[in-house]
């Protein structure tokens, strides 16, 4: 492939053309993986997550110009629930990170996979990989929407951020509990307003359930618009990195490396049954008979898979 | 199975038993589903997205009250991605709902799944199909979360309701455009406070962009703290569901097989072919070479899948 030379010196016309063949899973997108593969892996990979409206985006951007300071060069990847199904990446690129855009060391990207079962964890890591191939260090993955898929994604990540805002309902204890085991940073944002003191209290207190042993991920307040707290979070990041050690980072590695195998396995199988079991025709069909009611989805499921054999 | 004759003529404890066995895709769950399929259909499934913090579970539970008030037995299933890492689903459980906890014609449950790609999806649909077998009716589909797996799983309900709240940031901005297309109704929540009008005015400025000749959602502002607007709220259902026709009805049901069948049939086959190709060692093994870049994601899928041979 021409691309790849171009792409591996840094080149970002060639990264945005890679990344767009491989989230269309365009002919010739797994070659341009292949070939571009042996030079990733150096990346830093911090995922960041939260609830929509806790400022994650505003925060990235400030996380993006600490680390342009520093001259390095910073790519970020938003995962976007909402453009699987219209044009919200679209939208979601140009309300964000206003500032960077036309500076060419900043690499932004929102994935819009509009398959589904799969889709946007595969083509998310090959986004990340295809960065990391082009120099970019460290990548930001951020997550618009808080779902399984979502959160499998940046669960990955070297560092995993999760971004928490005081003062909001129900629904952000429930998504408390669940993300508390993936977070190796606390972000307190908005930490200006009231309830700041009772959601790091409640964050300590939940982590004194974590088992023996394993301490509990740091708490960092911000307050991202104005830039505060920023620099304390980047060195909360380093220390996390420092003494994670290479044992951790290694089973982070390896976990990214199966749910990246998985994830693409399921799409080229499903894919691969789907075209010679099922052409276009019969899967209306089939569908059709499951809506009338006339055959189970677990019976159909069947018939298909008394077809496939694996040798 | 014994379970049957039991969950389909209504009793709560065959049913809470059948969805756990369906979850843990325990065997015979298949055969569970396979019975109780044809007594399934009737339901009217009410699909309630948005944000976290919105309000959703506050809304579901004051629509709850409405339809016990009608002498309506009704089904609540809590779609939360955070169940998948840890006790998130349980802590849901008990923080939701509570006023309903000992009432019997009420059923409540949170989806735990623990599996990924597609897992949630498949559970859950399995879960409304056995609510739907035992006799209740509407079902509410509630997420917690808002992402690719979350949407895809209210997208297909009878009728869509999307839960906004007047000034939250950026992302919510994102979101809105993206689950435009899903929505058969807003519901305006805490309408009570600032930037209440001015997000009616971009809902329907938003809603001038749709295609011409299809009317636009309509939107209702509701307090669900106070039980305001809940009644409107119900009347939009119905009006909905009333005038949607049975050419609409019967196009959602074919993308709600399709997405069932696609769910669960992915499950099957990444077992299938896991179990047959590359059983526990070897896949670790596998996991191994990528994560220390000796072989590349693409080249490893494509080991597999020439193992795999359809019919």
């Amino acid at each position: 492939m021409d691309i790849v030379p171009h792409l591996v010196s840094g080149d970002v016309r060639s990264l945005a053309r890679a990344i767009s063949l491989v989230e269309e899973n365009a002919p010739g997108s797994a070659d341009l993986l292949r070939a571009t593969f042996p030079h990733a892996g150096r990346a830093r990979v911090l995922g960041v997550t939260g609830a929509p409206g806790a400022g994650k985006s505003t925060l990235v951007d400030r996380l993006v110009a600490l680390y342009r300071a520093e001259r390095r060069r910073v790519g970020v990847v938003a995962v976007d629930p909402s453009s699987a199904f219209s044009g919200g990446s679209i939208l979601g690129d140009r309300v964000r990170m206003q500032g960077h855009a036309t500076d060419p060391d900043v690499f932004i990207r929102s994935m819009a996979t509009r398959g589904h079962l799969g889709g946007m964890a595969r083509a998310t890591n090959d986004a990340v990989d295809l960065m990391d191939a082009a120099g970019f260090d460290p990548i930001l993955v951020e997550t618009v929407g808080v779902g399984q898929d979502e959160v499998e994604v940046v669960r990955t990540a070297d560092v995993v951020l999760v971004v928490l805002v005081p003062g909001m309902g129900d629904d952000i204890q429930a998504i408390k509990a669940g993300i508390l085991e993936i977070a190796d940073l606390f972000v307190v944002n908005k930490a200006d307003r009231p309830g700041a003191d009772r959601l790091v209290a409640d964050l300590e207190s939940l982590m004194s359930l974590a088992p023996e042993g394993r301490p509990g991920p740091e708490i960092v307040r911000t307050i991202a618009v104005a830039g505060d707290g920023i620099a304390d979070l980047a060195v909360g990041i380093e220390r996390f990195l420092g003494t994670s050690g290479s044992t951790r980072r290694g089973a982070r590695h390896r976990e990214r490396a199966e749910s990246r195998f998985l994830a693409l396995l399921s799409e080229r199988v499903l894919s691969k049954v789907l075209s010679g079991a099922l052409p276009e025709d019969a899967l209306a069909r089939v569908v059709a008979e499951i809506a009338e009611r006339r055959v189970d989805p677990y019976t159909a499921v069947e018939r298909v898979l008394a077809r496939v054999e694996v040798r």
